[in-house]
């Protein structure tokens, strides 16, 4: 990448991550239909990305099945009617599933990578589960998957805490270690100071930084720009930002601004058209006032999510009072 | 301001505008009610904020008065209805209405500032229009009003333009030289390298550096924290982000981050749920996919806003396939 306008190219090791259907079904309970999980799979493809994370690996016994979809669970079964015979090689796109430390039965769940159209585990955990994280990544790569390590809310934990589980993450198999704005506080100075203790805590261990943004003061995008111009070789997004309360980094913003010719815009556009844009009628995500607010407060959306869902939605100036009431 | 957590301190010399009826203007022809626009003159006093531009003071030979409401043109009697008996010195708040190089009868249209409510003229021009721009400046200033000098669509002109313009308004009377995003295609790095180029062109001069965000790519908060990370001490803002096409750096958002204790977030959100909130009835606004496309193609956006006015809104990849086929 030249230093003088590195916006006219690009490094070839940048790899993007489509979450979808995975952090998207987190706002429907993840009851998307086959047709829609295959949709994106095929836009993935067409599109040049380099993963997508087609659900989580967790808990029937927590999410039963018949409130959760399968996307939930990702059981191999459910994986092979819709994405069967899926081939990394061939079509140059890898899948992943995410399983969450105490949410996911991931001695159970997971079958060798060998018998599993997956390619690779995600593993969430909070600073305190460290040790579950770290025993679940070394379990899923020595069934033969490369793992992440995302260590979620990183906004709301001390700075030696975000050193402890650092130093835990360093030895074990993981490939990447995310840096996760699950609460859509950071700005871009408190990016920089959180990737270079990542960058530091791994460096000689091989380990890639990744970047997991959520847009409640609009700077997914921006946040996702900017570990990305340090270094950050794994970015996350979902199309047309589909996710949880305000959101993520919209697929179609950060496609269409890298210059790897591999990048294809036009199948994303096809595919919010077709088929994300009309999930608009049953379901609402994206930045509002409501998630500004709990983003600037570095507090978790639900209160917000719950404010939108309400007849009060409208009221925002109640839900600011009752918020600030609350601290 | 600390080195080492910047976000929890403020820098007390930062200054923020309102542009909502000025910019906002622009996608209803300036006809916004009298109670509307001194709704945003009571909010920006209450919120601390240090300047409200309340209009263009534009031509009604080119935008006439059967078509474009007051804050088109900021006739004295209209503002004197409005704000009438304005005290920048006891509310804390300037007035400012914006001229364009040649969509302003300046010489006629500008009274001495000591008959007028209005304490700034910011001058907005292409870079062809410099030398007028010049002119204006000094005219205003002369009759003793503050001036910013507000060069447009800088993403679309070469570097050595751009030299030209900064060396011609070094001279000028003007208090601020604005970075003006108008096409929202500006990201992180470039908005580095035009500060940096802005900054060395002023140094000596005593003006501070302005910045003035489009959101089409999701980045005008981001755009002007970069800026103010970089020294920049006057930033545009509007409610709700109001304003052409993807609308401008949203206020709710900035004033919640600033961390100067005079700024006040309440008002505004009052003001964003009884009178900002509801011109979404009538008026649409604010980041969408055409934008993003027009955006990160760095053109006016033009045709997106076209787009988003016809039957065909929603066919978004026939606007991406018939723009590409344009360039």
């Amino acid at each position: 990448m030249s230093d003088k306008a590195p916006w006219i190219t690009y490094r070839p090791e940048l790899k993007v991550l489509d979450c979808t259907i995975r952090d998207g079904g987190l706002i429907n309970k993840h009851q998307f239909s086959d047709e829609l999980v295959r949709a994106v799979y095929d836009t993935c493809i067409e599109a040049g990305i380099d993963t997508m994370e087609i659900g989580y690996k967790n808990s029937a016994r927590l999410f039963p099945k018949e409130e959760f979809g399968p996307w939930r669970h990702c059981d191999e079964e459910d994986l092979n009617r819709v994405v069967g015979g899926h081939d990394s090689e061939k079509t140059g796109l890898k899948l992943s599933a995410m399983a969450d430390a105490t949410k996911s039965d991931w001695k159970e769940q997971l079958v060798p990578a060998s018998e599993s159209v997956l390619d690779m585990i995600r593993v969430a955990f909070y600073a305190h589960q460290v040790s579950e994280a770290t025993e679940m990544i070394q379990h899923a790569h020595d069934l033969g998957y490369e793992t992440m390590a995302n260590l979620m809310a990183v906004s709301n934990i001390t700075e030696t805490e975000i050193d402890v589980v650092l130093e835990k993450i360093a030895p074990t198999p993981a490939s990447t270690m995310v840096i996760v704005d699950s609460f859509g506080h950071l700005y871009r100075e408190q990016v920089d100071s959180l990737y270079t203790k990542y960058a530091k805590a791994m460096a000689g261990t091989g380990k890639e930084i990744g970047i997991h943004a959520h847009n409640n003061m609009q700077l997914a995008f921006a946040n996702t720009l900017e570990a990305i111009i340090l270094g950050s070789n794994r970015a996350d997004a979902t199309m047309m930002g589909l996710g949880r309360g305000a959101g993520n980094c919209p697929m179609e913003i950060l496609l269409g601004f890298l210059r790897n010719p591999k990048f294809k815009l036009r199948p994303v556009i096809k595919l919010l058209q077709e088929h994300i844009a009309p999930l608009r009628e049953t379901v609402a995500w994206g930045p509002s006032v409501p998630y500004n607010i709990t983003g600037q407060l570095n507090r978790h959306p639900k209160a917000a999510i719950e404010w939108r869902e309400s007849e009060e939605r409208d009221d925002i100036l109640t839900f600011f009072d009752q918020i600030q009431g609350d601290r």
